[in-house]
């Protein structure tokens, strides 16, 4: 069977593991990225874990030769504004003053015993890949999928290939505009979708709620969306509409996209999605419903299957992909 | 050289000519469209129209065998919600009535004499195609184009191709949400930017205003746009500020189609952007820039070049889309 190595490059840690043609991941490695220590540095320590990936795998194998794993390719899956075709990182939030690093050549650097081709792509296009190959997009070959996370990514699948855009910023879609008067972003614009569905902005608009003089069991000092999904499920009304409105946000962000892309799927992850159907889920089929055009297909909506893993899969997949 | 054959099918007219490669347009015929007689006559009058086209252009060649104008294909666009790949006419707002007519079907039975190839597709595809080969969108591969009429269409081109999507229904961009409260569209939506840009929208904006009692020198009787924008060039600042506000609101449409699609080039066609740059386009521009991410090649905003021969030239181009 052909297997391939995924790598899931954080500002934190840097995760690795190999993935079967099934889907089948093994092999996971984690080693610290130590953003302070700078790119080449990092670039080391990805080239250690994908050795250590290979010695595992070779340890793993049947000692017949004949079924020694066939590996033929490693993916790379990063934050930030990535130039895939060149392997560069133009820009990263969790690698302050990285400027246009090209990761892969230093990664390849230190990888010259081995001849296996290197991709590199932003880390929500990863996940959307691996959702289509393995996860909520089996069977489909247009797909959007968002995270919902401290910030709101966005990743676009056509054709069953990541879909990159002029520049590489397709599928921004935390930026789609929601309310053109509405919350600031952190990108600078008003009312983006980023600006309703991110992490610190639900928060922060409970808090507003709260300071409203709105009844809730929620304490507004270091409130997180967790807690504020709880106290809905618990039956906190502030909470629960909290996260219906967060729900209707992103129905008419994804009418926007529906109408201008139309794709057949729109996966929902990240950790902010964990909150789930009753919450989450039917509000933004219902606003979505409401609002878009009788398309002969329609979209569906859903949540994203892999959890963590949709990275490290995404990443190996990265080598199917180009 | 080689030409191809363009028709452009309204609810009025239909249009043909002849296109050479380099762009020239010639051998124009117009012939009414007749809906009330049904689709099977408008078919026969389509092909009565190809067979004109191709009798002018023999007649005009040059009497040597070698000179004679060599036609590779014909296209048709139409309005509505076109199944390319199969010809079909799944409805149309012009052709009251009509669902699923296979209309390529009907026109080809018409022209069993001629063994050329024939495809069709939406009006604004089409017109998006032919600024891209022969208008403003020359030099470009991913572009988006905006036709400001009764109603505000759409069109996407990735890679030079018009992008269709799932279901035939991507690049419905007047449909993209730029006030999730606000006006009424005629798809049942709010806000979406035909409710505020298409040209019965701009209409009823200026009577409100006027009912309002703000000062004018506007009759809100049988107002139009072009009298608007007559207004607003003659210094009426209501007509002016009704102008402005439509630029906006088709920048906040273009910043979210940017953050999606990242295309190189937004092409402005259509009646209502002959009010042109300063009551239109640097308040387009304007608005764009200032909610934009810094994407490294930025987006052009351009209005299309074609006029009223963008569908004609778009349509012929079809021959070479597919």
């Amino acid at each position: 069977m052909k297997y391939s190595i995924g790598i899931d490059l954080g500002g934190t840690d840097i995760k690795a593991g190999l993935l079967a043609a099934n889907g089948k991941l093994s092999c996971r490695t984690v080693v610290s990225t130590r953003v302070s220590e700078g790119a080449k540095a990092i670039a080391a320590r990805i080239a250690q874990t994908i050795h250590q990936v290979i010695e595992t795998a070779d340890a793993e194998s049947h000692p017949r030769e004949e079924e020694k794993k066939e590996i033929v390719g490693i993916g790379l899956g990063a934050p930030g504004l990535i130039i895939a075709d060149s392997g560069i990182i133009h820009f990263s939030p969790n690698f302050p003053g990285w400027s246009d690093i090209p990761l892969l050549d230093y990664v390849t650097a230190e990888l010259d015993d081995l001849n296996l081709p290197l991709y590199i792509d932003n880390d929500v296009n990863v996940m959307v890949l691996g959702e289509l190959h393995h996860g909520a997009g089996v069977g489909y070959e247009n797909v959007v999928g968002l995270t919902l996370g401290t910030g709101v990514g966005g990743g676009v699948v056509i054709n069953r290939k990541v879909y990159h855009g002029s520049w590489n910023t397709a599928g921004e879609l935390g930026h789609t505009v929601v309310q053109p008067n509405g919350r600031k972003c952190g990108c600078g614009n008003h009312g983006c979708l980023e600006a309703y569905a991110g992490a610190r902005h639900i928060v922060e608009r409970a808090q507003q709620q709260i300071a409203s003089g709105r009844k809730t069991c929620l304490n507004p000092e270091r409130l997180t969306p967790k807690q504020i999904a709880e106290a809905a499920t618990a039956g906190d009304e502030l909470a629960f509409d909290i996260f219906s409105e967060t729900g209707r946000y992103i129905g008419i962000a994804l009418t926007s996209i529906a109408h201008i892309l139309n794709p057949q799927i729109a996966i929902i992850g990240g950790g902010i999605a964990a909150a789930g159907e009753n919450l989450l889920f039917q509000h933004i089929r219902g606003e979505f419903t409401a609002r878009t055009m009788d398309i002969p297909g329609g979209m569906e909506i859903v949540p994203a299957k892999l959890g963590n893993n949709a990275g490290l899969v995404g990443a190996a997949m990265l080598v199917y992909n180009n």
